[in-house]
């Protein structure tokens, strides 16, 4: 089976991360009303600039970790709404300001908030959304929970400045890749998990397995996604191809193919990435060099190495399983995360 | 004496801000400390940045406040260090997000930090030290704290979004203008004073009223910032003069001059911050209107009325007297924070 396809045959209906929101559909209800109350403001920008990404159909996977890690700690469903919320509030805050910063222009098949409403309006509407994600938090009122997201909040944006030195750098190790993704995506997806247990009141064991389970998840579910940005068949899913090539970002596919390349291949990416010199036949080419290295099929072994430890984290749960359908879903999620077709 | 003149005469070394800074001067180098310390990240790009905009001289009004309002109420110094760093960073990461929305190429005399590390650089970085703001929060360990400053975060970017609103409109009424600023500028002012009380262990009246004295000295302090955008001679202090009439934005002096304006003086209002249709000798010209309305005389009584509310909060506080240097150096702050020519 080719990656394209691999990244494709997981769209139906019935796929484990549709199973965690049908299992949390109730909660979600109060999450997502957590979500409305909390983007308003006085000034009408800021509800319409947030609504305007928050309402774009986002896969919403970070606020279900935290309800599923909640459930499954045994924790007070109550106060996982409101920190689902602040979890989804700095992912949209880091989303509003990636575009900025990338000046990217679509987004889950919609022009992106910056290009609708400027970047000037992004900028500060994540602002916004960052500080609102902390005043949920202090409304909580525990400091360990808070101490997580600060932390996972500064990890966050540190792994944003490295992926800013790595960009249109052909020295970028796979080492630094995995540090930047580690970072940018994976803190998020681990501090929504550990909040679970922390709700709950459970030991430090029970925090580091679910912490765990997300980091590793989230490690995957970025890895996944970077091969999907050179997936030829998503452009029907909404998303332009070839992002991170023209940006220039150095992600697990072109590091892969650079591992064995040859010397025109390495003037190739040393002409495109390095020196930002592309023409229009140039992502095509990319592609076919991707594909002669089999890239993107090692890329999603990459992933799915990465898959396997989230999937022994969760094992480490003790009495993990009380919730045998939550903690399926949870264990089904790490592959769909790899095999998604979007 | 006019406006210009008023706004200079405060110049010498001898003046309040100097003065707060000499009393607090052991406590503002342990503040120095902890924002060198926590401004360090494993990408180097982040202190460089940081420290670039924090070591370019600013006033550091903000956690002398901090300072300020601790030993006045009595309160632990040691933690009032790592807060007065914390309000600091909040600080700087919004000059640094405004400085990007803005567009700007100068401040304190030196390029931005967005011309010399770039806009996303800025951005990120400004990202990071909110979060970092967040961390040394959660390490002091109060919740009320952790809320002022949340709340205050909220504020700020509701005012910053509220003044894009306001930009290029000729509808923005004054009511709207001091809306933007209490939000904007006075909102930080307002929380770094009233973090002191809540360090001391003391009651809601001490709170409000140092509350009210940072407020309303916020509002004065960026009214008088507006009437130094248009005030000829502060351009030798490393300022670019006429900033905000080019920007198109709605501050005291324009507002003021609105007020009795002629037909042909509302038109070019009209032309030049309704439509953004500036030529070279337009700022020349907003000057000539400015002064025939006294607009910058105006503005500088206006943020008197505040600076007088200021300073009756001052008052307001029970046993405020213990400190009779440092309670006289807060109240000198508030009509230099007017008369400053920088």
């Amino acid at each position: 089976m080719t990656a394209q396809a691999a990244q494709q045959d997981t769209k139906s209906e019935d796929n484990p991360l549709d199973r965690l929101s049908t299992l949390l559909r109730d909660d979600m209800v109060r999450v997502n009303e957590k979500i409305l109350t909390h983007m308003q403001a006085d000034v009408a920008l800021i509800p319409q600039l947030a609504g305007y990404l928050i309402a774009s159909g986002g896969k919403r996977i970070r606020p279900l970790l935290t309800l599923a890690a909640t459930m499954l700690s045994g924790g007070d469903m109550n106060r996982a709404y409101g920190l689902a919320a602040s979890v989804e509030f700095i992912h949209t805050a880091t989303l509003l300001h990636d575009d900025v910063v990338d000046g990217s222009l679509a987004r889950r098949g919609k022009d992106t908030a910056n290009l609708v409403f400027g970047n000037q309006a992004s900028v500060l509407v994540g602002d916004f959304l960052f500080s609102r994600a902390f005043q949920l938090m202090v409304k909580d009122g525990s400091l360990e929970i808070l101490r997580i997201l600060s932390d996972a909040s500064a990890i966050i944006s540190q792994g944003e400045v490295k992926q800013l030195a790595t960009t249109n750098n052909l020295q970028t190790t796979m080492n630094d890749y995995i540090e930047v993704i580690s970072a940018k995506t994976a803190a998020l997806f681990a501090a929504a998990c550990e909040i679970g247990p922390v709700i709950a009141g459970q030991d430090l064991s029970a925090q580091i397995a679910l912490r765990d389970y997300g980091l590793n998840l989230g490690i995957a579910f970025q890895i996944a996604d970077d091969v999907l940005d050179y997936n030829a068949d998503q452009k029907k899913l909404g998303k332009t191809i070839g992002d991170d090539f023209r940006e220039g970002k150095m992600t697990a596919p072109i590091l892969l193919a650079l591992e064995n390349a040859t010397p025109p291949e390495r003037s190739f990416w040393q002409r495109t990435i390095g020196q930002k010199q592309q023409n229009d036949d140039d992502l095509m080419q990319a592609m076919e060099i991707l594909e002669r290295h089999n890239a993107l099929h090692k890329g999603l072994e990459m992933a799915r190495t990465y898959g396997k430890k989230s999937v022994t984290a969760l094992h480490n749960i003790k009495g993990g399983t009380q919730n045998e359908p939550l903690a399926a879903a949870l264990s089904g999620l790490v592959e769909f995360s790899i095999n998604r077709g979007y």
